[in-house]
């Protein structure tokens, strides 16, 4: 194994500089930002100078190809991708860790040499982290982004997906030009922090994704009466809260009777109407957000947590209102690719475990087009999306050398 | 029994259009306003017209004294008390029935030409809605307003006591001078709606009070961490909300196991932080709001929030904290004016019910320094403090009457 572990470092560090704050330390490259292009244009300026052949498409995703001698053109490519820009005061790992882990994998394989039978393609997409609501760059990639997400696309602020990418010089329409022809995919192969504390809390080294969970987003409005809460006696009261409160306390219930270890339900948004200490809260509104990997167990949850507040809805005198706001299918990573990232970690004696993604990420588009896999190291403390995200070098290391390996694997195979 | 149910009305109706809105058919009457101070202006005229005795004292206290003849100088007063101030938005009884049922008490009198072996006197009192924090009217008659509250005193808006109070004509420290002397109360009542919806729900007319109930209110937090919903399993999680969730559902068990009938707990405002769908709460900040009638009660119910807070911290890995903003002590009627006031109602053939109050009012100032009796009627639905508030006129008759019967009766007798 030949990966030059302070050759990736100091390249992550290097990128790590464009949208640095020195106030907070965070890194601020939201999609389509001049820092984020600023650090495009300068991976591509690095690429090429070593000699890899490096090109923008039309949604601002950069391109780096290497192909070793003798491969035939139109031979399709290995790809190993992840995502350059950041969310408002990030990391210097989530997204970036992936493509210059796909550098180091073809700078190993070019300074060695190495006969390859298909093309390695690195690719660091365009706006992963949903500033505009999407995955822009995975989705143009896997012919996913609409005409109309394009033109109607706006950021918290209003700015318009169209002219923050006219800012950078991008003709917004030419974006749908940046699909792939799917034949011209072999695989495609992702490395990426956890963004959890699973791998950190039981000390095991790689994740390898089975898939990324399902998710429904429900708002739920559960409507009582405001009453003084001096003068309503207990039993006469329609307590909003107490509602949400007897639906909170159902929720282990719920996924021990209709879940699974995937399963995740969630009460992280609430607001309590009129929200006064001595007043009984009339309205609470909160948001249900359930994940698992397994679709009918997703409906199964709904229906236990519709019929779980409708109970208690009756219970409290209250009434009871929801909209499903998402409902996002699970994204299975192709099985016989989860099986042969599994077996390269057992040959590069790594510990490992097969574990779901609760969290979205650029490979989940081209599950449908291509065989794919993602790789998981440890985020120390399960933090990211804030200065303090951090990773071991170590575990740097040891997903880099699994992702060289896999991606190795698959290219000197004609298969 | 001759109380003229149509003048009352009329009285009351004039007096709500001080400070009435048309927008939203709202009272706005706060303590030292203007329109306070044309309605206190109002009824002194109104009252003088008649031939009563009327002064504003050195906190606005509005008080018209009705001597029948034969009456000695310094012969203790049979007091009846309620303010004239609303809260913004506010309804047309709260207070002002107690106020104006006074008047028609002293009005019947005065008219049948009653000979009575004490004065009566009906007093307005000033700011009770705690536009400044207190009750400032009635602390000041019975010597519980201190200088320093005088001074310090301001309202949401940082307005001072003492520049409101000025605004009025009305020299702040002057507010001391109010006080009377106890020797020469012979008695207080106050007629008030029930701002509840006990009586209402239960059809029956009259709250004979107990006692205002004894309340203390904390502020808790309690500190996890902020993960994201999708990555962090269910049993590595640190849910702040999740630990109020457990809490809210012990309230009733801790109320059965160590409350009484009169105990009521209430979590009126719980903020979640930071508060998005997608990240599980690090924090929850929220109130508790815990009344009884007896102290020791309210001390073991103290007690058991504690320890289930404790436990479902532990339980949840979070840190607890709790600040108690306040304890005030249960404020007990004068049981045997409890009892008199029973009588008089069984006297009438009135439905009657002896209930706490959750609510403070004027008379619970007075219970240490004289015999002191407060009488409910119905509030539809319960509700006050909105333009909705709203008593039926016949409970308001019924009221008065016996408001009218005990105020006779003791004036009548000598002792």
């Amino acid at each position: 194994m030949d990966i030059n572990i302070e050759r990736l470092k100091s390249t992550l560090m290097e990128l790590s500089k464009f949208g640095y704050r020195e106030d907070d330390k965070g890194i601020y490259r939201p999609g389509f930002s001049e820092a984020d292009f600023a650090a495009r244009k300068w991976l591509m300026s690095i690429a090429e100078q070593e000699g890899f052949i490096t090109r923008m498409d039309g949604v601002g995703n950069v391109i780096i190809e290497y192909h070793a001698e003798d491969v035939a053109p139109d031979t399709p490519a290995v790809m190993i991708g992840s995502h350059l820009d950041s969310v408002p005061a990030g990391g210097m790992f989530d997204g970036t860790l992936g493509v210059i882990a796909g550098l180091e994998c073809i700078r190993t394989l070019k300074a060695q040499n190495i006969k390859l039978a298909k093309p390695i393609w690195v690719i660091g997409t365009s706006e992963e982290e949903g500033r505009f609501g999407g995955m822009i760059g995975a989705q143009a990639l896997t012919g996913k982004l609409t005409p109309h997400q394009i033109l109607t696309s706006h950021d918290p602020d209003g700015i318009m997906l169209s002219d923050a990418m006219r800012s950078q010089g991008l003709e917004p329409m030419e974006a749908l030009s940046a699909r792939l022809n799917p034949n011209l995919i072999d695989s495609f192969f992702e490395l990426h922090i956890e963004q959890g504390p699973v791998l950190d809390q039981t000390g095991v080294q790689i994740g390898v994704v089975e898939g990324i969970s399902g998710v429904f987003k429900w708002i739920v409005k559960l409507i009582g009466k405001a009453d003084h809460a001096g003068t309503a006696p207990m039993e006469m009261r329609s307590d909003a809260f107490m509602g949400l409160a007897d639906f909170a306390y159902q929720i282990n219930r719920i996924i021990a009777e209709d879940g699974t270890d995937t399963t995740r339900i969630t009460v992280g948004k609430a607001e309590l109407k009129p929200g006064f200490a001595h007043t009984i809260a009339g309205e609470v509104d909160f948001t249900i957000v359930a994940r698992d990997m397994d679709e009918t167990v997703m409906e199964n949850l709904a229906a236990s947590c519709r019929k779980a507040l409708s109970a208690i809805a009756r219970k409290h005198k209250l009434m009871f209102e929801y909209e499903q706001v998402s409902w996002l299918t699970p994204m299975k990573c192709t099985p016989s690719i989860v099986e042969f990232i599994a077996q390269q970690a057992q040959k590069l004696k790594l510990n490992y475990q097969v574990m779901p993604s609760g969290a979205g990420h650029d490979s989940q588009f081209f599950t449908d087009i291509t065989d794919t896999g993602l790789i998981f190291i440890p985020s120390i403390n399960g933090i990211s999306h804030a200065p303090d995200e951090w990773s071991h070098w170590h575990d740097v290391q040891a997903g880099t050398e699994l992702l060289y390996q896999c991606v190795l694997t698959k290219a000197v195979n004609k298969n």
